[in-house]
């Protein structure tokens, strides 16, 4: 369906112009602080933010897009009758938002059912959208466009490694994860969703993480997909559903991490 | 000096232009790997970008300041006869630098013999500089300069931290960075410089770090100084030759901090 999907891939082009607009007023807003909730029961900025965009989002879908369903993080599924689901987290990297880092995200994804057909991870401060189609992956910054291709054939001892927190998971995911860690060349802190955006660009080789929510890997999913990388759960699952996420640039790194994981 | 830190501060955008010249090719350049050594003795990607950064401000230099010394992280020192010294550091946060991360950074300081005069983080792919000078502090961003200040009077309690790696320092400065991190509300990793530049937003309150260098905290602290922020050792020395370095927004929070480093 390669019509449908430089439709989707428009829409959510128009989607993530929708959430810059309502996001990018409160990123590094003055006296921004997450823990200032209002006297009278409001909202702090940072999920201000985030209702606000999603909101945006799903006015551009009411009008572009009337008969999809939508999942989002803030308000939750509405029905549809067209078979296809806008999944979408208007601010994935919420502490990095609170503290000014550029490696939150918008994310968006359209689902057939079967799995994202079309994703995007949009950086709006950096003006980066890293996006995923049938038609393959790139990355649009300020305006230029570039093709997306994983790095190929690694060995897990020069492979670089990203997660966002150092304490993932509980006791079991962290011993797991640290067998990963203890083979591979480098690790990463903090990058959030932009994490997945470096293995489609072809700079890091691993993402580990757990925890994570449908409208967390989605988008995310799609663009590494349409690059030619691998997103599954840790035991080699279907990662749409999210929890425990392994994303890999080759199909080798994908298995070598994954046999540690599961060791 | 008001006129000699114009100048000053007119050259160091000079040296930052000449600087994302010769480093931008190379960032998230196809197949770049710091680990493949040119068989023939060359050297990486990342190596060369470090040089021939460092080499384009020692370029502009020579013809703009020719009687000031240069401290730089790649070719060391050259002696000068004015009394103010550079301090350069073309790419600090290698290992970002490789993961495409974009929070590495072109540190850049004069220092007057005293202290650094004027000073620049400059992140050339988000086309980003926090630039510290003695008329104040401000963020140039794709052009929008906007005027730096850090956030007042926190209590460490509600404090966000920011540092480069979990594993910070030796076992003794690990556990004098766990004191802090265990009161802080939110702590964040992989920052490399850019957490300096955060600090002067107002958007984090403390970086803590081990085993700098000159040329890692010179331009830094010209930026958070001249923001109102405070940056010293973690004894509460003079921080411009490095070493163990704490960064704070405000007085109030750099004392706290300072007690529970040294408790």
């Amino acid at each position: 369906m390669p019509q449908i999907s430089e439709e989707f891939e428009r829409d959510a082009h128009l989607l993530a112009d929708a959430a810059d607009a309502a996001i990018l007023p409160y990123f590094r807003a003055a006296n921004l602080d997450a823990s200032n909730k209002d006297a009278d029961g409001g909202f702090d900025p940072v999920t201000l933010a985030d209702r606000e965009a999603e909101e945006a989002m799903r006015t551009v879908l009411a009008r572009e897009r009337p008969d999809d369903a939508i999942l989002g993080e803030e308000f939750g599924h509405q029905p549809g009758s067209s078979g296809y689901t806008w999944v979408l987290d208007p601010i994935d990297g919420t502490r990095a938002f609170i503290c000014g880092t550029p490696t939150w995200g918008v994310l968006i994804a359209v689902n057939s059912g079967a799995a994202p057909l079309v994703g995007m991870i949009a950086q709006p401060h950096i003006r980066e959208r890293f996006v995923g189609t049938p038609s393959g992956a790139y990355l649009l910054h300020d305006g230029r466009r570039r093709a997306l291709e994983p790095r190929k054939s690694r060995v897990l001892d020069e492979a670089q490694l990203l997660t966002t927190f150092p304490e993932i998971g509980s006791a079991e995911e962290k011993a797991a994860f640290d067998r990963v860690e203890g083979r591979v060349r480098l690790t990463r802190y903090g990058l959030d969703c932009y994490g997945y955006g470096l293995i489609a660009t072809g700079q890091v080789d691993l993402v580990i993480e757990a925890g994570l929510n449908a409208y967390d890997i989605q988008g995310p999913m799609a663009v590494i997909e349409a690059a030619g990388g691998v997103v599954t759960t840790w035991d080699g699952g279907p990662a749409e559903q999210g929890g425990r996420i392994l994303a890999a640039g080759s199909r080798e790194i994908w298995q070598n991490a994954m046999e540690l994981l599961n060791a």
